[in-house]
């Protein structure tokens, strides 16, 4: 039986002040909330239906289970079809980034993206081609908001991101920066070190123009068709989907 | 001023089953809506406020205007931040499909796409890839559903899209037809020929089972890291980019 007040609280966290007041965000659905156990991270409480509980494969004793009813679950759910688990996850305190481990790879930088299902859809894709490290700006859109965490499908429990003020990282750091550009070189004659950062833009207005100076490599993918844009999940893809490419064909 | 009926029959436009009955779909945001006039729809009503028409460039002179209070956008737009305008655009008849255009280039087959976002996105990256035609089967997520409208930014005024059962269609067409499945071989190996189909499947599913032997090749994209699978609009990308770059670069 949920408490009103926990109900408010569990609601109030699709916003970020709340989640950063109590420093917790919510992952629904087993195969997800399993995914965040798995990696190590610390659950708050996990509530689940009965029906969704049978279905739970072990889980760590130490773990604190609440049972709620159909009903209740609609309550909390930030989902159309909830899908009768969901977990309240701590929040980690933020580490300070091992510039050492950006090094013999590719991470990305993503400067102010403000679309939650972009943000999702490109950490899950980052994860398959293999990134491992995400730098965002500070004004990008939270990592831990619900649409996110839904979109990112269970990748956001092993990559690293980290929120910081781009222009100074990018004056720190000494790998290649290669912007994803309107009016570069195409992306299919681009020659990709063995180590760099790839930067995509604003959703609406590309890349800052602060940043411009920091890009050691203004990259595009050419257009062959009349479509105006892609959209930068899309875009994101191509070149990390490149990238990997290299790697195989060289 | 806009009657109550009318009101309401834009509001159920975000139904197929409304939008089949009137041959109406809605269109909502200056620029896109210039793309559908300028690619030749045929406008049924063009809903403005003063502000938004004063942003309009010449339009052709029989397109029926109705000028709107912000009120009034606001009951009959399906977005969150309406626009200031809005279209009526009459869905056209059914073409047959011409085989012969889909000879000398690559073509898409989508295979029971659901989510209208996912749809979206894929009209607008087939176009900025060159793609022009796309083959979707008669389960698909309707073309003309608001989200599928917004997600293509304009692209859909100029795709050619069919839907079609497609076990017939592939047996009609004498095209290398390569699919998108787990265990193919890697995309980075695969020699495209100069013409084909390429065959996505469902989001939760993938290509229906039915259809698994009209595949003369299937095709991977290789899993670099520990994320179980790819949303299908990303897949579809990697696929688009890799046969755009093969053109290029041989």
């Amino acid at each position: 039986m949920l408490s009103k007040a926990k109900i408010r609280l569990i609601q109030s966290l699709q916003y970020k002040k709340f989640r950063k007041a109590h420093a917790l965000f919510v992952v629904e659905g087993l195969k997800s909330i399993q995914e965040f156990i798995h990696a190590g991270w610390e659950i708050d409480t996990l509530y689940t239906t009965e029906i969704a509980f049978a279905k739970l494969n072990k889980i760590p004793q130490n773990i604190k289970l609440s049972e709620v009813s159909e009903l209740e679950i609609r309550k909390i759910s930030f989902l159309q079809n909830p899908q009768g688990m969901l977990a309240l996850i701590r929040i980690p305190e933020t580490q300070n980034m091992v510039y050492e481990n950006l090094r013999g790879r590719y991470s990305l930088a993503l400067d102010r993206i403000q679309d939650p299902g972009n943000m999702g859809t490109i950490i899950r894709t980052a994860e398959w081609f293999g990134i491992q490290n995400i730098i965002c700006s500070e004004d990008c859109v939270d990592i831990y908001n619900p649409k996110v965490v839904q979109a990112s499908m269970g990748s956001l429990a092993r990559i690293n991101i980290s929120y910081k003020d781009l222009l100074p990282f990018f004056e720190k750091i000494e790998l290649p920066i290669y912007g994803a550009l309107l009016d570069g070189e195409s992306i299919y004659h681009t020659q990709f070190a063995t180590e760099g950062i790839v930067l995509m833009g604003n959703e609406g207005n590309g890349i800052h123009d602060s940043l411009m100076n920091k890009i050691d490599y203004g990259v595009t993918i050419p257009n062959f068709g009349s479509a105006e844009s892609l959209n930068v999940a899309v875009a994101t893809t191509v070149f990390c989907s490149e990238i990997a490419r290299k790697k195989i064909n060289g």
